[in-house]
């Protein structure tokens, strides 16, 4: 590591000779696997950045120059080359490096991320915002293909291209999102690459035009002729210019004096300009540009045989996936969606053996959820597979397209609670509070797998919206014994008690049991229901409980705020309950990245957590 | 009416002559201009589409094929045209005719709308589900271009471009949003509206072709000037081509014959197709025609000259309007954002007194909210005014983007609370739910316009993400007495009183007021509080409350779940208060179009329903 030993920010770079460079490249990937085999993390999208990175570093002056990543997936060679690379080994841990950029964390992460195509829209504000200070720095985003198929980094394109200001749009084409990138944007970036002709575009068109008839009367003909003989030429990044953007490419974004060429050529343009840059997913790790999906996000792995060590624990996706296929098999109406993640919402067998009734729609969460609307119109019965903080980005589509319409979509909710290391951006903890609030929806949450696989059965007959949400990972705690039928709207009690009860949603009934068990030996007899309904709740054992208990304690793997335990408080007023209710759940702050089990158990929701809440008030 | 009047389903257009077309035109015209004369509804973009309904009506088969309009502004002549003239004057009404397609209302009504830019991705659902079903029928939708700036359709576009899938996209393209459309898409558009140039194509490429040098080794310098002169010229729609559409265009969507022409052959192509139709925005009513967004929607109005009986009462949008410009001329750090709706959000005289301070980004308001958060993050203090229903398709980055990064963006909510007319897709009553759990938010909302002026004075100096949500027009109450300074997170109490306490956030303090002197006639004294702030409530206030009141009542123009007096109920819990909390607000349904005075009566809001509801309770 003789380069990177000396290299701590972006000015010792500016002083490295060109050929140093390279060098710096080896080292930083070699750095990069070394590192995340030990944490984990996202590997593939990094070792595609190296030389852009690099490059970005020579030619521009950070952080006076405001470098935005999108998504962030891609940020850690900048973070080691913006004074952080000996924290690195603690990335993604509790206290930790962010696996994001965050501008807390340094100044040179001028705009966190962690979501994806954002990067154009917080571009185009900060140089607007140069403008009008009359501030002279450079904005670059480094966005992905697949990043670009988002609607939002499209709007944003429409915007900043006619906008006449000064910002460099990094296109860091991969053909890859998490998963192969899909759509008609993927094609036409695709067109570019491969395309050798379009050095020889003037003989080309000389050619072609030579063997169009001369354009006569009727208008549509001769013109479809000429389109159609044009179309098979490529003029690279047209589609670019025709959106107001100077486009220069396609660069091999691999080649570090190729890049600094261009970026120095950016440099000296005016307004918006797209530099479509080449890269490889996975660069220089052989198992990861075999396989850059698998190596896009991992736990800690084995360099030298890429195997991971991560236990191979049923998760919910796996069972989700597996469910589905079960239904699929009888049920023809079943389609699945997914935006952009075939393998993380584990559809991705599904999608093997139903090609025709699987739909990846690129990083398009508004659109899937439309979608599935209109297939659900169409008379299917569509289920569309998403991350909870994602269904964030399409909120109005699920209220107006679906719940309004009645129409009889299916969200499978995963990673539904905290997430653990991917942190803030990622907590999937605000769903059940702005979910419960749309009229039409129903929505249920399983104690443990083997519940979920039951609820999955039961929704899919189901003929209205419906959301389930689960979590990441698996069970904690296996073997339940009661698993009544799942009944709308009906809790189940899994066990009574005296005085006290608890109401837990999802996952948390495992750590309740332990609590309650470990009350049991106290002599503190505590009743234990599984809120399986989060929307409607169970008004009718509500009832009973209020009757029955002067203490309820609600759990939730959400925040309270607005959350399942606000709901039943809300029923409780109705209900003029006169006992007491506690609500365990998340603050009112974000929760940065750290194992989902410390998370449980800094707020509390672990068994012991639960244990001492209970003890403590009564 | 001699055609319109045996109009009444699609069938009896098949059966027109061609000639009686341009009549039924004609008479529809005058249907349009009489009824929405003394509805009020939109009036400009049905005018704009009357000749292009009526060739879909005479070229397809509807209900059978498929027709999807996006936002459903455009879709009174298809009402009228669908078995529903004769209810016409029932529009927007109470138990009449919806504003916007619904399916509730027709089978002819596919697929809802209201806001902008789903119609793409509803109309492939469709077709796909067509295809899996192995149906035949044509599917087709109806876009404006001012929609296509919305991302998800962009989104659509990339995944219907690249599907195979037989869909008909017909882009509307007027130049307008409801204002001038922005954008690089925009300008596009127009470039192919206005350039003479496509039919000599052939002639114009040979010309420039031979001034061009042969292509030498500089690749990049070859091959911009080859770029150069292949982008002077024009090819229709290549930009769609590009896409992955069969680009059809353009063509005068005023000309019966030629949409009938360029749909009859739509349906004979395969794959997605876009046809271009160029229109007019008010067409063929001189009024609407030279100002299209006035006219965009209105109130009843004079046909003869065009004027509104609307009353000129103060709204909160002229109030918003006035006071970002007085504030705007000493804090030059104030810049405004709009998605599309320079007047409607009260905007348009900022425009014009600092138009490089004012930013319209077309219909995207996920951009509109990353972009406010961009120019946050570069030193500004940008105010993005949006109506509650569109900040719904921005809330991932009102959460990611604003308040994770604790960014001083501020979000002027307009429409906030019931709306009347518009109905059940522009209700404002989720967002106090959907905001108030989002950390570092904070959340006000005015009593009455005098309040929103000092609020808005307030928040302008207030450097952390803040939202203000206010109603849609003016008061209803004027001449509170008490103005008390504004301080961060404090309540105001309007009145002292006995055993019995209102908290009442907004508009519906003017209400209660009312209630609250009526009850004192009764002798029954009830205390006022003005909940100035959702978030954070007034905690040391609350303690008082819940320490000198039995009887707590919440209001709220908000859905009750969820809401301000959820929050409300949370803290009750946690402070163990044993007294009894009512909520008013609205239930868990969605509400549908009625002026908002009967919405306010229905739900109990209006000063008897705040009366009974008390004289029940006590």
């Amino acid at each position: 590591m003789a380069v990177l030993e000396k290299v701590n920010y972006p000015d010792d770079i500016k002083n490295l000779k060109t050929e140093q460079l390279n060098i710096l490249a080896e080292e930083i990937r070699n750095f990069l696997i070394e590192n995340v085999s030990k944490t984990g993390g996202h590997l593939a999208s990094n070792l595609g950045v190296v030389e852009l990175t690099i490059a970005i570093n020579k030619v521009f002056d950070l952080p006076k120059d405001k470098l935005i990543w999108d998504v962030g997936h891609q940020c850690y060679v900048h973070k080691i080359l913006s004074g952080r690379k000996n924290r690195f080994d603690t990335l993604r841990m509790y206290g930790g490096l962010s696996g994001f950029t965050t501008r807390k964390e340094s100044q040179y992460d001028v705009f966190g991320a962690g979501h994806s195509s954002t990067s154009i829209s917080a571009a185009l504000g900060l140089a607007k915002a140069r403008d009008l200070s009359k501030e002279k720095f450079n904005v670059i985003a480094v966005i992905g293909d697949g990043a670009l198929t988002g609607g939002m980094a499209l709007e944003a394109l429409n915007d900043a291209g006619a906008s006449n200001t000064d910002l460099i749009v990094i296109l860091n084409d991969n053909e890859m999102s998490i998963a192969q990138n899909v759509g008609s944007l993927a094609t036409y970036l695709s067109k570019i690459r491969t395309n050798p002709k379009y050095i020889t575009l003037r003989d080309d068109i000389e050619t072609i035009l030579k063997k169009i008839p001369a354009v006569g009367n009727n208008i549509y003909k001769s013109m479809e002729k000429i389109k159609e003989s044009v179309k098979q030429l490529v003029i690279p990044g047209m589609l670019f210019e025709d959106l107001g953007f100077t486009y220069l490419g396609p660069i091999d974004g691999h080649n570090i004096y190729a890049m600094i060429d261009v970026l120095n050529r950016a440099k000296k343009l005016k307004g918006p300009i797209v530099i479509h840059a080449i890269t490889k997913k996975g660069k220089g790790y052989h198992f990861a540009e075999e396989q850059p999906d698998v190596f896009h996000g991992v736990g800690p792995f084995e360099v030298s045989t890429g195997n991971n060590f991560s236990n191979s624990k049923m998760t919910y996706s796996d069972v989700f996936g597996e469910e589905i296929i079960k239904e699929a098999k009888t049920n023809e109406k079943i389609v699945a969606i997914t935006a952009a993640m075939p393998d993380g919402t584990g559809l991705k067998k599904f999608s093997e053996e139903f090609p025709h009734r699987f739909f990846d729609v690129g990083i398009a969460e508004q659109h899937a959820t439309t979608f599935a609307a209109g297939l659900a119109a169409g008379g299917l019965k569509p289920v569309f597979a998403v991350y909870s903080t994602f269904l964030q980005r399409a909120y109005d589509q699920v209220i107006h397209d679906v719940c309004l319409q009645n129409l009889p979509v299916v969200f499978a909710i995963d990673r539904a609670g905290v997430v653990g290391e991917d942190g803030e951006t990622h907590q999937g903890i605000i769903d059940i509070s702005f979910l419960r609030v749309v009229p039409n929806l129903t929505i249920l949450s399983p104690k443990d797998i083997e519940e979920f696989r039951m609820m999955l059965k039961w929704i899919f007959k189901f003929n209205k919206p419906v959301a389930i949400r689960y979590p990441r990972g698996g069970d904690y705690l296996e073997g339940f014994i009661k698993y009544d039928d799942i009944q709308y709207s009906k809790w189940e009690i899994l066990k009574e008690g005296k005085d006290i009860c608890i109401i837990a949603t999802g996952r948390p009934n495992q750590t309740a049991k332990i609590a309650i068990d470990k009350l049991k030996i106290k002599d503190i007899n505590v009743a234990h229901i599984n809120a399986r309904f989060i929307k409607p709740l169970d008004y009718t054992m509500l009832d009973n409980i209020f009757k029955d208990y002067k203490h309820i304690f609600t759990i939730e793997d959400n925040y309270i705020a607005g959350g399942m335990g606000s709901s039943i408080l809300e029923y409780a007023a109705k209900k003029e309950y006169k006992g007491k209710i506690v609500q365990l759940g998340y603050p009112d702050e974000f929760i940065a990245h750290a194992n989902i089990n410390q998370l449980y158990k800094k707020y509390n929701l672990d068994s012991e957590g639960i244990y001492n809440t209970i003890m403590k008030q009564i």
